[in-house]
């Protein structure tokens, strides 16, 4: 099947958080990406957008996605994509529910991010989830979201295995009173000392801010990560102080 | 003083690496990466470009660097920025020495990057040597040149404080034989596991192919960081993996 004008606007309009709001779908790029999704059992696939030569390649792994492949050209490939260098195939997915898992809380690590803005430093934090085996990763209302292509991109499949509820850190704390909220900060104790338990849920801040005063009233229990003395640093990298906090819960 | 055109061009040609390397200097821009390089005494300053304002409001400050400074516009400013909100000032430094110090080596923990290649990743991992207090980290010759402007923009002023020559692997391993060579790869020692040492250096490898073959072979005592089974990830980012080994090198 081939496509029709109307239907690259649509497709390039799924680049604006609006219309992926209006349609509930989202957009994955990509041999590598598009091959990992195809794995994966839960998640609804709307369209596959390809160039003729990789259809042909993978034809065994479409078999069962038949009416929802579109043979599109090289140029229409470039009008829809939004990698500086498109890379074959551009897949619809619908965006799964995302509710929050309480059961799951209970048993589990878990990560909450208060206002994370970078859609890298979210893109990474979903790997260190991933990597660590953190099934959740709650976002608060004013993070960049998660379906955002730069996100996706940059989880490298990570958002297929991790879930993403976006919910306030009190509702949270109201549907589990008994968990336990840290919460990364400059004055805490430092995590190397400190005994952790392997559930709860660790609150990282937003890059600039930190933890709001809200959410921080909130928290059971403040950890930092300890810093050299003399160091000139007034803070690491967002991503890189969630994959030492979530390395150290998981090892220490 | 203002400037002339022949200037804002010269300014403009140091975004790339062959006329900072012909010129032997760097660029600094924004107001607070140019109060923290003041207060930084080895670091010579070649001009100070900025709006008036700016210079009005830091008069006291700027007081030993009076024949160096320059009023621009905000046009001009604009001119010669590689950031995207030009911020007030643009600071052209000279490029330091940067020779390999084998003393501190021998005393100390240091890093060497084995072609890491994106600026944002190379910043975190000077963030996170400054945060560690690691004085030196080596970067191969194909590593994102650290004067970059992404690059210097991206340490948040942590170059100041961290050395980063430029040399191989094997001229490091000529010059101080008994050093030990840890390296990041993927089937090394869990670190959570492993007695590390005071001193050494950790090897990090390129974001997409580790570390490369020759220089595996120089690596003394290969290390990982343990991964939750059933993880799909293949990787963590190149930031987030030496921020997490560099907190365990430093508190285990």
């Amino acid at each position: 099947m081939t496509i029709s004008k109307n239907t690259i606007k649509y497709l390039r309009s799924l680049r604006q958080k609006k219309f992926r709001q209006k349609y509930n779908n989202f957009v994955v790029e990509g041999d590598k990406m598009a091959k990992e999704i195809f794995s994966q059992k839960h998640i609804e696939i709307e369209g596959i957008y390809a160039l003729e030569s990789w259809i042909t390649t993978n034809e065994k792994l479409l078999l069962a996605y038949r009416d929802k492949i579109f043979n599109i050209s090289i140029t229409e490939l470039g009008q829809i994509s939004s990698l500086n260098t498109p890379n074959q195939v551009f897949v619809v997915l619908k965006q799964p529910s995302n509710t929050p898992n309480y059961n799951q809380v209970k048993q589990n690590l878990s990560l909450y991010l208060d206002g994370i803005q970078d859609p890298g430093n979210m893109g990474t934090i979903l790997r260190i989830a991933d990597w660590f085996g953190i099934p959740q990763v709650f976002c608060s209302p004013d993070c960049v979201e998660v379906y955002n292509p730069k996100v996706i991109q940059s989880t490298m499949g990570a958002f297929l295995r991790v879930d993403t509820p976006v919910t306030t850190l009190s509702a949270l704390r109201k549907a589990l009173p008994d968990l336990v909220l840290y919460g990364a900060t400059m004055t805490g104790e430092n995590i190397f000392e400190k005994r952790v338990s392997a559930t709860g849920v660790i609150v990282i801040g937003n890059e600039g801010q930190g933890i709001s005063p809200e959410n921080l009233s909130l928290v059971d229990q403040q950890i930092r990560i300890p810093q050299v003395d003399g160091s000139g640093m007034e803070s690491l990298n967002a991503g890189v102080a969630t994959g030492i906090i979530c390395a150290v819960f998981r090892n220490v």
